[in-house]
């Protein structure tokens, strides 16, 4: 430090008058402040994150299973919300009131972005000086304010609620896409769309008119706030499902796979299904008030607006996934795994961007994203890229649906916008409760005339029971609390997501043997009956090494085989599956990645030339080897390594390694 | 679908009259047009960023050198910036002077952190129609506007400037702290803290008196606007090395591994010392403005700052870094590998926040915790953890660094508070030149004064040459630009770091060519020659699942023995380095990780007890087999899995594999 202290005296010379107002050091130190602000909260976040990480090591490790960790992360966020309302000091906001200048010439329909705020520095720094002139401040556009109270805690632990969908959502729902179990997906795809999309849209429309009729007869000054649109806003938010707790539960008593299977795949897609049609509401309200009165265009093009978006977007996603499975198949970028991984993350993020930039919606295009990318391009990574990818989401999953679910606790209690009223969250329960139950049964009844091994009624008890809410309702709910009626709905949902959480997320194993539902499959079956095979598993860790082409030793090949022909799914959606497993495993896989056979041997001739030249060397020179695989493929099933013969005992190894599976699976079998 | 169209007459007897204005609509309108806009804005940087990673992967895949991909993540920026620039239709925003209300009383210093302006809305729905009241409407502060044209282009693919800091900065710093390959670096300790301390220091100094000077003698305008303060700013901004570039190259041509430590190190750490010199800096401004003299106490204090700043900042993270080994340690939470990974990321990411929470610099505490968590945590991960941990880490460093190097092309041509003064900018580039010289050749004299084997003339001429800028500075030069001397300053930074990243990195190796500087160290020493081993060495996953306890071979441990006791350090640094190591060995290392000996072995008797307390069972079983592990572990290196005997040959497996070693070294000896 000797050459900095001998330059003292050259500094002493050198400094000049240095002219700063007292306003903007104050600015400065403000800008300071908010930011240690911001950083608290994260803090606080961050904390309460790491608490329940450790809570629930605790638990798991008593064997603890009434909790999950998205029930105590709900629990500690309520804990500390309530510590933050009560006992924290309030972050005083400066306001002022402002007009346009007098003479001011404007001439816009809307508030403009920026306001020019000339403001008088009424602090001299020292006699002598001569005051600071007027300074013209930026003030950016926020919002409408309809309640000029109540806004001392506006800066509490609270975030923009559009952080939910454009930051905690998408990675949670790529996460489900890419983890999905996608043989079984297939085989109930009858069923699964039938309960996401017939029956997310039936208990809207039921829990929507059933709240409204609810609204009508109560005797509370909010009935005027409600319109009927509002209501059935409220049941779109409030339909889909999140039954992660009941699904770590399925996984940990490894109950029936195809009731699993439904009841995850169902609750990836009406996730989708409720955010477009929460979307199309709006539209429909936007349109309808710019018309001025109830049109069966708007009504139609509302439904327009549904379909519409939902394919596009579907397609977006699907596009760039296999966009990406086209680069990773032509291209020797696998041989740089860094580079690989980083490109199969921008892309999917990309999908997210490009559905958002066409006013599409990212969420959904994220979603099929994810399963082109598990079914194509998960087959063309190098294995480095393929845990690293996994494990990436599998944490980015884990970080963000614990965010999620505190951030419902602590908001509670934050949260300024929230609007208690018991008549409302009594009807928001009844009504939710039953929404469930018309999805469930009348649909069920149907689906069995025509399904060959019917869903049995206890299974039926089963998937009511696992409506449970979670982050999409109050992700939708939060995004717009401007009016009374939005405040009460994002209060109800976030006392029902809580409720279903908690309470009934804790009774799901007790649900389980009281409606006597089969647990505890055979061991030879245990590695279907997992929806998502723990990357994580040493055996797999040990054999990463290996080729990935022929990652399937023969007995899950048998395991997967078997089960298709003689399955359950018979009659016309069988039909539908065949076909479009016959596609996928024709055209689309060898197209889109290296299994067999070529294109060069499944497409007509005159189509010949272009096959060659989408057939890669390799697909041409595996041959023989490559043929087991082929078969794995085929059978639409995401190909996880088995646990291969290794010289060393896992069970030795690590002592918890079935409690380490059971616990993925509870975090892993998410689907928001 | 059918009950949905069933309902359509229940709807129209439901939907009641919805009041909407019209500006609530074009408000709604515009919502969504900005997130279009921020969302194409992300959109931009994510197909760059692909376009980069393919781009070296054909490089790559071609062999060609002189461009690494942070020089090529410019020139796209910089391509792409023009065409935001020259082609793109500009986003008006709408401006509209404010005054505050005549009658409002405020007695504030400062402007206020909300705007509430009451708008007329001037639109009617419908003839028929009252219209609408005034409408108040929420401005939020946003800063002070200087110089009121040239805005148009403000909402054009630029970002808030504090992202930097708080989310591309901390990932990098902690991935440079997480892969440093410590062994070297403690042995070269001396030289790498007098670069980076009193070199930096002395960097900014003259780069300060130079600048001014410099600017005096300027016949621009430019010069009045200039205090000293701000030159020694822009000194401190601009001495943070970044040799990104040169350490890739470094490792492919295996450059000899103590100039490889040198150079990494000291760019790590002048990061540091940079960024809490430059706040010092700020910090001594606002003292002295506020007591209207220059004073030795407010000097004094000044440097009190950098030192208490530097050394909190280092010990909390070194504290988290601590606590997180504690816990691994003691608690079984890595039989649950995704929540132990879950709980090193929020605790790293904690350490973070509390400096900041505290004014501290939290990327200084973010390094600290990196090389705590690398040197003590990481020995007691799961092998899965270590995995996961390495390469999430990996990956975002890998993107945040790109993002950072895409954005300073891109708003070079985007970001609208650039100043172009062409003296002022020949000016930076000569002083920044000289300042590097100052900084390696008279410190490098001194410094061989004490070194036994002295840093030889051309290594000193390579520290040098390594002198590029990158990320941090043109973090900090972004930060303020409010005056347009900081704007001068930003332009010119941009410049200095585009140039050296892009010709000097193209360089580099013609250089090591040029001043004979020894490449190609022996097969045997290759894994030595590597700063952070591949973690996705095929070798080491198929050795992931063996005991992590014995991960070191005993090829490894004689390679990292042989040279301690004769090697380079002699002297008083080596002493220094030797009582250090014998604290890690015998305190730190036994009580923060399982290492061996116990502490019940190398503590004095009387605290014996709390020795007991402290030592897991499995310090004491693991016995003899634990003894190879403690050796290497008190060579202050860390334990990364040498390749071990595995029955598959991996050049035969993954053609690449050289290749892809020397990329991801290019890409892991980062350290911005």
């Amino acid at each position: 430090m000797k050459p900095v202290i001998g330059s003292v005296s050259l500094l002493f010379y050198f400094v000049k008058s240095c002219r700063a107002s007292g306003a903007d050091i104050a600015l400065d130190a403000k800008a300071t402040l908010l930011h240690r602000i911001d950083s608290l909260n994260l803090l606080i976040y961050t904390c309460l994150l790491t608490l329940t990480v450790l809570t629930i090591w605790v638990f798991k490790h008593r064997r603890v299973s009434w909790l999950h960790e998205t029930g105590l992360a709900v629990i500690y966020g309520l804990i500390v919300g309530a510590i933050i309302r009560y006992a924290g000091s309030t972050n005083q906001v400066t306001y002022l009131d402002a007009h346009p200048e007098p003479n001011a010439k404007y001439n816009l329909s809307v508030p403009p972005d920026i306001v020019r705020f000339h403001f008088p520095d009424k602090i001299q720094i020292s006699s002598g000086e001569i005051p600071v002139p007027n300074k013209t401040y930026a003030y950016s556009f926020r919002g409408e304010i309809v309640n000029l109270e109540q806004n001392e805690i506006d800066l509490k632990a609270t975030f923009d609620p559009e952080i939910f969908f454009n930051i905690i959502l998408p990675p949670i729902i790529f996460h489900a896409g890419y983890c999905l179990k996608r043989k079984y997906f297939f085989r109930n795809l009858g069923a699964i769309l039938t309960f996401a999309m017939v029956g997310t849209a039936l208990s809207a429309l039921v829990i929507g008119s059933l709240m409204y009729g609810c609204v009508q007869l109560m005797p509370a000054s909010l009935a005027a706030s409600f319109t009927f649109l509002d209501t059935l806003y409220f049941g779109a938010l409030i339909s889909p499902t999140d039954p992660l707790t009941v699904l770590a539960i399925f996984s940990q008593l490894k109950v029936d796979v195809n009731l699993y299977a439904m009841i995850f795949g169902e609750s990836v897609l009406n996730d989708a299904v409720a955010l477009v049609l929460s979307g199309a509401i709006q539209n429909y309200e936007k349109r309808y008030s710019t018309d001025g009165g109830f049109e069966i265009t708007a009504f139609l093009a509302a439904i327009g607006d549904f379909i519409g978006i939902f394919s596009l977007s579907l397609l977006v996603g699907a596009f760039i996934g296999c966009l990406t499975a086209l680069i990773s198949k032509f291209t020797h970028v696998r041989d740089w795994p860094l580079l690989e991984s980083a490109l199969f993350v921008l892309m999917s993020y990309a999908a997210f961007l490009i559905a958002e930039v066409c006013e599409l919606t990212g969420v959904v295009a994220v979603l099929f994203c994810g399963i082109c990318q598990a079914h194509y391009t998960y087959n063309n990574l190098s294995s480095d890229s393929r845990n690293r990818t996994k494990q990436l989401f599998e944490l980015l999953n884990f970080l963000a649906e614990n965010f999620i679910f505190t951030y419902i606790g602590v908001s509670m209690f934050t949260f300024p916008k929230h609007h208690f009223d018991p008549w409302f969250i009594i009807a928001g329960f009844l009504t939710s409760t039953l929404g469930r139950a018309i999805n469930i049964y009348p649909l069920s009844f149907l689906l069995n005339l025509g399904r060959k091994p019917p869903i049995p009624m206890n299974f039926q008890h089963m998937l009511f029971f696992s409506g449970l809410r979670g982050a999409m309702s109050f992700a939708l709910a939060i995004r717009n609390t401007v009016s009374e009626a939005r405040q009460a709905m994002l209060t109800t949902t976030s006392l029902v997501v809580i409720a279903t959480v908690v309470l009934q997320g804790g009774a799901a194993s007790h649900a389980l043997a009281y409606l006597r539902i089969p647990t505890g499959q055979g061991q030879s079956d245990e590695s279907e009956a997992l929806p998502y095979r723990d990357v994580r598993s040493p055996a797999e860790i040990s054999f990463g090494l290996q080729n990935m082409d022929s990652t399937h030793s023969p007995s899950s090949d048998r395991a997967s085989d078997t089960p298709r022909g003689s399955g359950d799914g018979g009659g016309e959606k069988a039909r539908l599956a065949r076909l479009w497993g016959a596609i996928d495993s024709k055209l689309l896989k060898p197209l889109l990645t290296h299994a067999r056979p070529p294109l060069t041997e499944t497409l007509p001739a005159f189509l010949r030339p272009l096959a060659r030249l989408l057939t890669t060397t390799r697909q041409y020179t595996q041959g023989d080897n490559g043929l087991r695989r082929t078969d794995s493929d085929s059978d639409l099933c995401i190909d996880e390594p088995q646990p291969v013969p290794t010289t060393i005992d896992p069970q030795q190894l690590w002592p918890g390694l079935v409690d380490t599976r059971i616990s993925v699976e509870g975090i892993t079998g998410s689907n928001i």
